[in-house]
C-alpha cells in the first residue's frame, strides 16, 4: 500500500487527467493562508462521477490521501496536501446540469463558480444569492459552508444546498436530499456533508435553491461617529425585522483604505453599507424605516442609490476592500481573520478587537457581515518579518478566544482548515470527539483531506 | 445484561421519577398512528440533564432500549417501544431557561411545548414560528424535524434550531452549535440531531431562533374551480417571491367537512388559505399582488381579514380541519399521510392522489402546506374494518411511490417513525447505509429508539 502504487493505477484510470508536473503540483500546493505550501504528489482532473469513484476506490486501497480542489480561494489552508497524495481539481466538472425555474432550483457540477452560475441564470429571473466575495467554486462553497454579504437575508450554503451527490472514501456514490423543498426522511446527510471540508466525501453534484431577482433594489452608505453607533443601528434594524439583503460594516481604517484605492471621499469614520431587495414600494418603505433607526444612533450622510451603476460601484468597492486594504501597506501580506458572535455581543467584540489591534501596532482594518455578527480583520504583515507574523497570529488567537468567551464561534464563514483546528476542542468539547467518530465511521483509512477538521489521532 | 437489571438501577437513580405502573406504561405505549400499541417496561420522568446522562449510562450497560417522549403527538409511531425498555418523558424538563431578545433567541428545555413558549414570549415582541398544528413539545419537534403552516416563510426545525444539548447513548453530554447566527466550525451536529428521531441521542436543551412579531398581519381565503387553478396560483406566487407567511390548500372534501364542523358556508370547491406578515403598507401591497395572481387562475371570493378575531377564526378552522374531517365520518379513525414533492410536480401529485382516493371508495380529504409542495390526505377508516385499513395502507403506499417517482420525499414533515421505514431504502439508496453507519458509530449497542429510521440488522 503506497501513494506510488496509487499513482500508477490512477495514470491508467485517468490518462491525461492526472499530472505529476511540478508546476501543477505547486499550483495546487499553495493557499491564501500564511501556512507553508505543501504540494501533493499529483493532481487529478476527473471528468465525471465515475472517475471520481474509481479514483477513490484506488486511493482507499492504497492509503493515498485525496484532497478536493475548487477555485483555490479558501482562506484557511483547507486544501493543503499535508500528507501528500492527490489533489482532485474539479475544473472539468463545471456544467450547469439542469435549471428548473418552476422549482426555483438548479443542479450543477462542483467546479462551476458562483459567478458562472449567475451568468447562466441571467435570463430566468432567478439568481443564486450566496456571495462570499471570491468567485469560488460551488463545490468548494458547499464543502466550507460559505456565506457572505447576503447571508443576513438568504442564509449560508447550509440553507441553500437542497441535495448533493457525493463520493465517499470507499468509492460509494450517495445522493442526499431531494428536489422537494423540505423533508423529514431520516438523517440530514446533506447538512453533514456541507461544511465537512472534504473530509467525509467529495461532492460531485449540487442541487441549489434559487431566489427570484428582486423587482427593486436599493443600496446605501451611512457614516457613524463610532463603532458602537454603527453596531447599535444594526441590532435595532434586525430586531425590527427589516429584511435587509446586505448590511456590511467597514471601520474607519477600512474606509480610509477604500478612499485611497478607489478615489472616493467618504468621511473616514465607521460606515454601514446596505442593500434592500423588494418591490419598489417595499424598498422605499424599508429605506424610510432604516433612516429612522440610524437617526437614533448618529448615522449621517444616509443616501440611497437605486441606479444599477451606483449600486455596482458600491458593492465593487466592498468586494475590493480586501485589495484596498492590502494596497494601504505596499508589499504587505494580509492575514485574514474570521469570527462570529451573538449579535448582542457584537459591539463589545468589535471594540475589543479594535483595541487589541491598535495596541499591537500592526495595521488591521476591521470589516464584515455584521447582520450575522460576523466580522474580519485584515492584519497587514511584512512577509519577510517573522515578528509581524507572530503578532498577527497572536491577534488572531486573541480574537478567537474573545469570540468563544462571548458565546460565539471560531469561524463564521472561512471554515476550520489549518487555521482554526486548534480551537475545535474548546468550541465543541465532547462534540469534537463525536465529529472524530463520524469521520472514522465513513473514512476509516483517513484518506479524505487528512489532518483537517477532526481530532488527529 | 437485562432490562430488569436496568430498571433496578434506574429506580435507585430516579426514585419517584420512574414508574412501572400499567396505566403510565399504556399511556406511553400508544400513538396517533394505526400501529399496534407497544408499552415500554417503565416510564422515566427525569428532572435534569444529569439524570438523563446517568439513565443512559445504565441503559447502555444493560442493553435496555431508551425512547424519548415529548407530547406524544407524532403521527408515525415514532415513540413506540418496539423492544420494550424505558420511555423517557420530558414533562418535568419544561422550563424556559433564557430569553435573549437582543439576539432573537431563546434557550428552553425539551418538554416545553410550542404554545407554552409563545405565551412566555408574548411581551417580548418576538415569537417562535414553527407550527405543526399540534401543541407538540419543542424537543419532539426538533427530534422529528417538524414544520407546518409557516414553514414557507420561516423554515422547518432544521432552520430554527441554533444549538442543542444532547445526551448520547453512552451518557456523554454534547453541546452543538452556538448562539452566533452562523458558523463554519466543523460538522453540523445540530443538523444531524434534528430529525434523528431519538436514535442518536436525547435532546436535553434547545436554543431556538425567534422572529419579530410582524407589525401587520393579513389573512384571506380564496376559492378555485379546481385543484389545478389553486396549485398554479401557489406556484406563481412563489416564483414572484411574494413572502407569504402561510399558504395552505384545502380540497373540496376538506372544505365540506370544515363547513359542517364549524357552521361555515364556504363554496365547496378547492381553497387556499393565506397569511401575509409585514408592515401595514407591505401587507397591503402583497395582497394586491396576490389578487392579480389568482385572477389569472380563476380565484374567487378573495377577501382579506386584518382583524385579529377574523384571522383567529380562519386559522382555528385550519387547525381544526383534522377534527372536522374526522367528524365527517362518525366513528371513523383517520390515517394521516404525508408526502412532499417539487413545486413543479405539485398539481400532478395532488390530482393523481385525488383520483386514487376517489377510486378507492374511502373518504380522504386532501390538505396541506402547498407552498412547500407538502400535502396530506386524511383517510377515514372504520376502526373495526381490516379491509378499510388495508385500503388506506395501499393508498398511502401509492402516494409515497408517486412522491418518489416525482423527485420528492416519503415524508415532508411527519417523519419516518414506523410508517415510512420501508421507503428509506428506495429514497436514499446507498445513503441509507450511511445513516446506519452513523447510528452504529454513535450507538453501537442500538439502545436509542431501536427499530426506527436506519436499516435494521
Amino acid at each position: 500500500m503506497s501513494i506510488e502504487t496509487a499513482l500508477g493505477a490512477l495514470q491508467s484510470l485517468l490518462g491525461d487527467g492526472l499530472t505529476l508536473s511540478k508546476s501543477e503540483r505547486d499550483l495546487h500546493g499553495g493557499s491564501e493562508s500564511y501556512f507553508p505550501d505543501t504540494p501533493p504528489d499529483a493532481v487529478a482532473f476527473p471528468r465525471n462521477t465515475d472517475e471520481v469513484a474509481a479514483l477513490l476506490r484506488i486511493c482507499n486501497e492504497q492509503d493515498c490521501p485525496v484532497i478536493g480542489w475548487g477555485a483555490g480561494s479558501s482562506l484557511e489552508g483547507h486544501a493543503l496536501a499535508l500528507r501528500g497524495g492527490v489533489v482532485v481539481d474539479f475544473r472539468h466538472m463545471n456544467k450547469v446540469l439542469e435549471i428548473r425555474p418552476e422549482d426555483m432550483s438548479v443542479t450543477v457540477q462542483p467546479g462551476l463558480t458562483r459567478e458562472e452560475l449567475n451568468i447562466a441564470l441571467r435570463d430566468t429571473g432567478l439568481f443564486f444569492p450566496v456571495d462570499p466575495g471570491a468567485n469560488a467554486s460551488l463545490g468548494g462553497m458547499a464543502a466550507t459552508r460559505a456565506s457572505g454579504t447576503t447571508t443576513v437575508r438568504y442564509g449560508t450554503m447550509r440553507d441553500n444546498v437542497m441535495a448533493l451527490e457525493a463520493v465517499l472514501a470507499d468509492g460509494r456514490v450517495i445522493r442526499t436530499g431531494s428536489r422537494a423543498r423540505k423533508s423529514a426522511a431520516g438523517y440530514d446527510l446533506t447538512g453533514l456533508m456541507v461544511g465537512s471540508e472534504g473530509t467525509l466525501g467529495l461532492i460531485t453534484e449540487l442541487t441549489l435553491r434559487l431566489q427570484g431577482q428582486p423587482e427593486a433594489i436599493s443600496a446605501a452608505v451611512c457614516a457613524f461617529d463610532d463603532i458602537a453607533g454603527a453596531v447599535a443601528a444594526v441590532i435595532d434594524t434586525i430586531q425590527m425585522g427589516l429584511p435587509m439583503a446586505r448590511i456590511e460594516f467597514l471601520d474607519a481604517a477600512s474606509v480610509r483604505a477604500v478612499n485611497a484605492y478607489a478615489g472616493m471621499t467618504l468621511p473616514e469614520t465607521p460606515h454601514l453599507l446596505l442593500e434592500f431587495h423588494g418591490s419598489p414600494e417595499g424598498v422605499k418603505e424599508q429605506a424610510a424605516l432604516f433612516g429612522e433607526v440610524i437617526a437614533d444612533h448618529g448615522g449621517k450622510g444616509f443616501e440611497w442609490a437605486t441606479r444599477t451603476e451606483d449600486r455596482t460601484a458600491l458593492w465593487t468597492m466592498r468586494h475590493n476592500a480586501y485589495y484596498a486594504v492590502l494596497a494601504s501597506r505596499p508589499g504587505a501580506r494580509g492575514v485574514v481573520t474570521d469570527i462570529c458572535v451573538p449579535i448582542s455581543r457584537l459591539a463589545e467584540a468589535v471594540e475589543a478587537v479594535s483595541a487589541d489591534i491598535a495596541e499591537s501596532g500592526l495595521p488591521g482594518p476591521i470589516l464584515g457581515h455584521v447582520g450575522d455578527g460576523n466580522f474580519h480583520a485584515i492584519l497587514l504583515i511584512d512577509p519577510d518579518s517573522p515578528a509581524d507574523l507572530e503578532t498577527a497570529k497572536a491577534l488572531s488567537h486573541r480574537m478567537v478566544e474573545r469570540a468563544l468567551d462571548l458565546g460565539g464561534t471560531a469561524t463564521g464563514e472561512h471554515g476550520v482548515g489549518m487555521g482554526k483546528l486548534d480551537y475545535m476542542a474548546r468550541e465543541h468539547g465532547a462534540g469534537w470527539d463525536v465529529m472524530g467518530q463520524l469521520k472514522a465511521a465513513l473514512d476509516p483509512n483517513n484518506i479524505l483531506n487528512p489532518g483537517k477538521v477532526v481530532p488527529q489521532g
